[in-house]
């Protein structure tokens, strides 16, 4: 972090993980961060969590692909929350549960896409190229030898997250569980460049039915708003997709920061020559796409009652 | 230049491009490099030297779309050089003509996309998105405020002349002028990364009949070869398509001096969700798609006798 | 800049800075931030504004070295406005005169070195290297192809304006003029790195006479406090230098927005081969190196009454 | 590294740096490059290897300040080497022994200071500040998130090397043992900046005596020419000290690799306000001061018969 440690959180306590009862006394609820390589072990902490009691909002991934988990971008699939009754019932615990979020690399072109669905364009295929950020790695994360004048094609399962995360939060729940979207394909390549945060997208869009004007779209992403909007959470940007119309915007250093880092900026809506249209969206991996995300999760499940 | 200047070249002359009669004089050919705002200009200035009885192998773009001009890849159209003979008929002259190569940007992916081409498997769509080195913009181009933890999702014309210029070098020659492939669309998305050299393209192909397996489309770029490498043109590199199975690579900084900076090198050979494979290449695009590709031009046309 | 140009700026009358006369009109005073090759051009320019009863707050270098030009940094010679008196006299200027700040790349280590000579500690004799920010340069300024896996070790006078301005601005108004402090002897080597904000200085120092210790000093910086502090000018910092413990610090990125990019950041002190100590010191180069610190000049003779 | 592995090195047989006896079946000498936390484990590790008949030519620190063990830079210290004999007779090996050679970061400054010292000029006091390259911390080594957009004031332990080694290289043999050089006195800051290969060294330097012109510096350090030069070994570059007289030089990217990464480039020498010059100096540290320079130490060995 650049910015000094604030005062008012020099005094958390610092604790083990595996401490779940210590967690229990102290703790309301529970964020869990956990990327190790035991994706299992995650899995059952995160399970232990719940069991005792505590609601976990997680950035992790190994809960994602839960039947009764739900992943939530609060914008576009709040209702998934419902999922929760059964998810309790399943485990059979009382008062605790599970709530995700997605990975960092999508959350800059979904909601724009969302705004298209719901405002009655729904997107059938999806190309995308990622132009993503070293902070996504974690710290250490990339050498800086492996990025300094370079750029890196892979990242280790980020394209089959980037391809398959959507189809679930654009899915619904059907006799208590989820099911993934249909309908929709993507195709993600995804890349590293020397940028420490913000992940920039180059997407091809194809409509499935009718598709809007230019200045339809832009309308609908400037126009829109969602639950997290009129439930005012505190975290929520006010104007959750500026478009820009500079034609070489967004940028990661210019627009990263946004609404805070959780607004997704796109820009350079364009004709396609294969599908309907090519765009960029830029989001802020580490706020939006992360610690922001699941703030603004918390934030909806203390809204809606889900944390007490 | 990061090298001193050679001894061998400290004695050539330095003259103003506008004395085309001292050129006239000293030289047996030009390379041309202009690239001015006022194409206009370039394009006149070409064609004087031309009328002077100078072969003109350029790099620059403003001739690039004459109806009789070849914009030539020496592996991919060298037959198209027998448009040369209408040219100077075209414009009454005697020796002087102009040969073009195309943008720095379709390097990488052109020469795989014709291999395949080639050998029986037409490719009917394709999406890219480029990571463009800044020395693709000249010097001192890309301001480093610009470049430093940031990238841009803009560079002007780029994107026109990567889904443009493919048509005419894989079109053919219909009656004394060129005509654009028929069948193949192209979209593109140029951006530019802080690399310093060294373009990415992110692709994604759909054939327009059967497709190959990955290994049978792995072996076809492997054993690629063409004009180039069976004349030994001395800049041309012996394996024009490098196919690395490493899942990290191409990437510019290890990659962009494969085959002394003419070799492309591929990676990354996957299912697509929706065309049929995505991969990923790269050139070094100040030697291939720039200086050595006009070299590489110069030496086709001194053996096929065009340049004497 | 990275946001957005806020609304309460956009009515904002461009004008060409040759029309002296409206901004006359319009004006209670000026900004001038003229960095032209033709210094002379500047100098006049800035002198027919003042003419025109206009106080100029310059951060160009084309009159630092007028006799009766005052080259201020608030916290540490705000008494040389006193010449400015003699300034009017001398031009025979009414209301207009010229205020100056002092170069970008010894805003970093001047005022530490100030605060031990006010607390009974001279310094005499000052070794610096500076890694200096691209942003120092403007905008294109640096190319990129220059700083992309490099650093430069030359910035056209910058060493010279490192070396000489602080005997200017730590000397004495006598005789109606400036007199450079004596006793103090800078010796400066600038250099380039890619870092888009945020000068670092490298710093050795040597006493004139006895020499306090580690502690002592630390505690002189952190506690010191000048005019601008005890005005409560509204860009003044509450804590101009700001020392930390970690033997890591200051870094560009983390530090060049303490004091919302006023303060000074220095760490690292420890005892020196050589001279007495060493330390590293950082500024922000835009903000307190260039626009800020002009606005602070500014801020400074508003309340002291130049400006009215 | 960029370059693929070189087919002539792919049968090297890997294994356990533990496995003493098999490098003694195996090996005529070894090369030791390891550094590890634990300094003490390398030192008996490198002795075992010396112990067990093998001749040890080191990059690591831990045997550096053994006081029969040379610290060689081949164009300074060669008559070192006569220590080997002693450090036999104190360990009672018969032809194993251990030879060093002193960290990266001082590599660029002493050889120039060693022309000098030898022509005549001895230097008794030298400030340095070195903007050192991300790969002298290894792979994976410094986080990319630290140096994109920013620059790191410290590397543990590399002042006190750049400070303390040259004395000992500099030194003498005297009753069997090293005796620092004295009237030598170094002071040094060390930075980390985002340049992948190749450190520089800003320099200030005071005469012990007299003080030769610009002009004999500069032809002291082009003509300097010394016992690998004179051996012709494989890896001496024929000259050792490159000055460049263009004002912005040496530049890692353009100079590091001057004489195939062995060449030591200087430039801007200049008067100093306080010491009597100040310079600017470039080596490529993983190639003269890592990996290069200790296969110019084995070169050396070889042909003066210690390694047979």
């Amino acid at each position: 972090m650049a910015a000094p440690m604030p005062k008012s959180v020099r005094n958390i306590i610092v604790a083990d993980a595996a401490e779940v009862g210590l967690a229990k006394k102290k703790c309301d609820f529970v964020f869990s961060a956990f990327e190790l390589p035991d994706k299992q072990a995650v899995k059952e902490l995160e399970e232990k969590y719940a069991a005792a009691g505590l609601p976990v909002v997680s950035n992790a991934s190994a809960n994602r692909w839960g039947p009764d988990v739900p992943m939530i971008i609060p914008e576009i699939n709040p209702e998934h929350l419902k999922i929760i009754v059964e998810q309790k019932k399943n485990h059979n615990w009382s008062n605790g549960f599970i709530v995700v979020k997605p990975n960092c690399s999508l959350q800059s072109y979904l909601t724009p896409i969302f705004a298209l669905n719901r405002a009655g364009y729904p997107v059938k295929k999806i190309f995308i190229t990622t132009l993503q950020a070293v902070s996504g790695a974690g710290y250490p994360g990339v050498a800086s030898l492996d990025v300094i004048d370079n750029a890196v094609p892979f990242i280790p399962g980020e394209e089959e997250k980037t391809e398959e995360e959507p189809l679930k939060i654009l899915g619904e729940i059907r006799g208590n569980k989820f099911v993934n979207a249909s309908g929709l394909i993507i195709s993600a390549h995804c890349t590293r460049v020397p940028v420490a945060d913000g992940h920039l997208a180059c997407v091809n869009i194809l409509f499935k039915n009718k598709k809007p004007s230019k200045e339809e779209i832009i309308n609908i992403w400037r126009k829109f708003k969602a639950l997290p909007q009129e439930l005012k959470l505190p975290s929520a940007p006010s104007q959750p997709i500026i478009y820009l119309e500079e034609e070489n915007r967004p940028q990661p250093k210019k627009d990263r920061d946004n609404g805070k880092g959780m607004a997704i900026t796109a820009g350079r809506l364009r004709d396609c020559q294969i599908f309907d249209y090519k765009f960029m969206a830029l989001s802020h991996n580490t706020v939006r796409g992360a610690a922001g995300g699941g703030i603004l999760n918390a934030e909806l499940l203390v809204k809606q009652g889900y944390i007490k």
